[in-house]
């Protein structure tokens, strides 16, 4: 999305060979109109699928999947962090390891929220190594829901997430994908 | 705002003399649907303030909080917790005390991302004791920017916050305000 990737030069910033830091727009300050193209975007991506909610992570998934969500007409599930393995019949869980932060991250969504009756567009603004993404699809999994697509962002694509979902069969759309932040010099993929 | 009183009626839970569960519409599930008729209503009480961003705190502020920004065409400045006091010149802090949980959490917002030129309008899913609140205004003040209203979801009449923020001078208006959760049962006071 030629939108996005604008926003990303002009905005964004490479750090080291790994990091792109987008909190002028995404992660810290939103820009909500941007986010409406990129929502208009993923509806027209993934429209005619019966798609009849959206699960997301907190915190900065929560943002561009409600706005996504306008274009759907249907609800967003976002997946608390911080969720316990013990005592939580209640709720779908699934264990997310950053690499980033180095730590693993116990994500849940209590079960009257999700289930089998669900066709379920996973949206996220980051795709990197793939985790989070997969631990969301594990609660869907466990629900008994359908992932009928994953819509990313920003993708690195010089990670290995697209790789491992694609493996699974996913149907993936990303907004932009990264090729390289080499020195902090950001370079697209536009083969997608 | 009568349709947010129905639906918490239909939908919340009430638990004990002081809780009050929504994650069936705003906490965990989000009804982006009816956070868009609650943003309409936010931009019906604060037009012509010139609001020219909207300040929230991860992670549950974040929906309500971009919907309303569509309507005012603003951007959104979310707050974000696990900041640290040490190493931060570079981000406004501020403590917030959490009775629900018994925990201080320090919040933070990136000093590019809030200034002197900003009018800022607050939006928040509660407000109860108010701590919440006034850890983002801190975060105004010490920005500089001016706080031009408070914009909450649902509050908790029975607790502190109103009364703090009222005598601080402040502009509030809660779409729903809770008189009463008396053994789970909900009683809301319409003199708003």
């Amino acid at each position: 999305m030629k939108l996005l990737e604008e926003r990303i030069i002009s905005q964004g910033q490479g750090i080291g060979d790994d990091i792109l830091k987008v909190d002028m727009f995404l992660n810290h300050r939103i820009d909500v109109e941007l986010l409406g193209k990129m929502g208009e975007e993923f509806h027209r991506l993934f429209a005619g699928r019966g798609i009849n909610k959206i699960v997301t992570v907190e915190a900065s998934g929560i943002g561009i999947a409600c706005i996504t969500a306008q274009y759907f007409s249907v609800p967003v599930v976002f997946a608390k962090k911080g969720a316990h393995r013990n005592c939580n019949d209640e709720k779908y869980i699934a264990d997310v390891f950053s690499f980033t932060k180095n730590e693993t991250t116990t994500i849940g969504i209590s079960k009257p929220y999700l289930g089998p009756e669900d066709k379920v567009l996973i949206i996220d603004d980051f795709l990197a190594d793939g985790n989070a993404c997969l631990g969301l699809i594990s609660l869907c999994e466990q629900a008994g829901a359908t992932v009928a697509g994953i819509g990313i962002a920003i993708e690195k694509g010089f990670q290995a997430g697209r790789r491992k979902l694609l493996e699974r069969g996913y149907d993936l759309h990303s907004l932009a994908v990264i090729k390289s932040i080499a020195g902090g010099r950001i370079e697209f993929d536009d083969a997608e």
